[in-house]
């Protein structure tokens, strides 16, 4: 069994980056920039935008964080969008999600010039992704595809089966997965909550992606011999002996799975390090103005 | 066993679309408008405008036909493109495709205003339909959902697998047919040329959606008893004793698979006759201005 390293993995293409950006530099183009806009005060929406200006600083991009208050208004934020979307300095911007109530996300995504999205949130790109053209693909399924290849594991032909169908995972995974590229090309099974033979699919899985937000789901009897189990969960779970009260826990029952696995990715540490390395990678292909 | 009569619902749906146009212009508003471009004089699409003008006619739409000649340049198209996306009168177009080897058809789809594509390729729409958003349905996926409404064929939590994985079948069919809506919330699965357990796949489907254009792939032993099929392919077999020359074939050996079946759509008559029917729905959605 190899156990899939996330963070390990992340690292290191920082630092393929950062070599990139710097060679690109002494080319004479500048610099990539992140503008990030962030919302309010929610402890969790903090650490990600601070963990993505970090990653700016590792992989040497320019980054911008806006801050409004929890009160700012929808025309504000449009407007910030607009200029942002006109500004030449600014390659990629992310507005960083979950917006206040008062604020309705989709105008926001929709606002967004798409050559800018490297959330890959707006319609175009995800429409583009389905048609097989030039796009921004979100973090989460551009991670997992970049561990798939990484780590030389044959998808081709093989069954692939995908529990949970949200737009930020299952469904963009689905569409990756089926595609005619490396890594893809399988046959490809959506599971969710109405599905009457998830277990059945599971144990014919080759790959099993588990993206259900459900701890501890998927058990040692619902998994084939040699198959590769990527967990996408990270569900925080109470934990009275831990300082932050809590275990980040995946949809995998990892101890009891793990064995019986040709790869797998472990909670934490697995897919959730490669998702700000996700965003990096698209930064710097904004920056390169690729389409 | 039930044969989906595509020929009749869709005749239906027409005469259903005829009654709400006769009784929106009695309430004071315009006729529904679709505009079509065709270049040159292929012979396939020659009758496939045809057809969607005459529909035009059977639903109470106004319908206006642009043409030019196989030599016409990418920017008159643009041009045109443009002034139908501000024609007020017109709510809907559509280019006929293939376009000559000159014309780029991904930019003539992607000038497209989104909220005219009645025919549901631009990417926007794409990436809409596949978040869940109001959009255009392309006609093919748009028509076997109509089937399945209208046969009350149940779907949630059923395993449907869709043979082929094409941009205008079998991708948009999958992110349907997994959808929380009705029909749709199925266990949904996409073979395609690379699959190496295709058959066994479907052996196990609840509804069998076959989209690989490859005549009588699907024989009696890869269908389950009492099994939905759904054929869409249209391949012309060449046959010498019809006056035409050829004859119209699915992907379903039909002989043999019908008498396993709970339902199936005969070709022709099937799901063909749904595309124009698509298109008409679409037309009607686009005049009401809904999104």
């Amino acid at each position: 069994m190899t156990l899939i390293d996330g963070k390990a993995t992340s690292e290191q293409i920082k630092q393929e980056i950062a070599v990139e950006v710097a060679a690109r530099i002494s080319q004479g183009e500048k610099r990539p920039h992140l503008a990030a806009i962030l919302v309010g005060h929610d402890g969790g929406s903090e650490t990600y935008v601070a963990n993505k200006v970090k990653a700016c600083e590792v992989c040497g991009f320019k980054s911008t964080l806006i801050r409004y208050e929890d009160d700012v208004t929808e025309d504000v934020l449009l407007q910030k969008i607009d200029e942002l979307n006109n500004d030449k300095d600014v390659d990629g911007f992310i507005v960083q999600l979950p917006l206040p109530r008062h604020i309705n996300e989709q105008h926001i995504i929709e606002a967004i010039d798409y050559r800018k999205d490297v959330d890959g949130f707006h319609p175009v790109n995800v429409g583009r992704m389905s048609i097989g053209l030039p796009c921004f693909v979100s973090a989460t399924p551009a991670g997992i595809l970049e561990l798939l290849r990484r780590y030389d594991i044959p998808t081709s032909g093989k069954k692939c089966v995908i529990l949970g169908r949200s737009n930020i995972v299952g469904k963009p995974m689905a569409t990756l997965m089926m595609q005619k590229h490396t890594p893809g090309d399988a046959t490809v099974t959506v599971c969710h909550s109405h599905s009457t033979n998830l277990v059945e699919e599971c144990r014919q899985a080759d790959i099993l992606i588990a993206a259900m937000g459900q701890p501890n789901f998927v058990k040692a009897d619902m998994v084939k011999e040699g198959a590769v189990v990527i967990d996408v969960g990270t569900t925080r779970v109470p934990d009275a002996t831990r300082k932050s009260g809590f275990k980040l826990t995946g949809d995998v029952k990892f101890d009891e799975v793990a064995p019986k696995c040709s790869f797998i990715t472990p909670v934490p540490g697995g897919v959730g390090p490669m998702t700000i390395c996700s965003l990096m990678m698209n930064t710097l292909k904004a920056a390169k103005h690729l389409f």
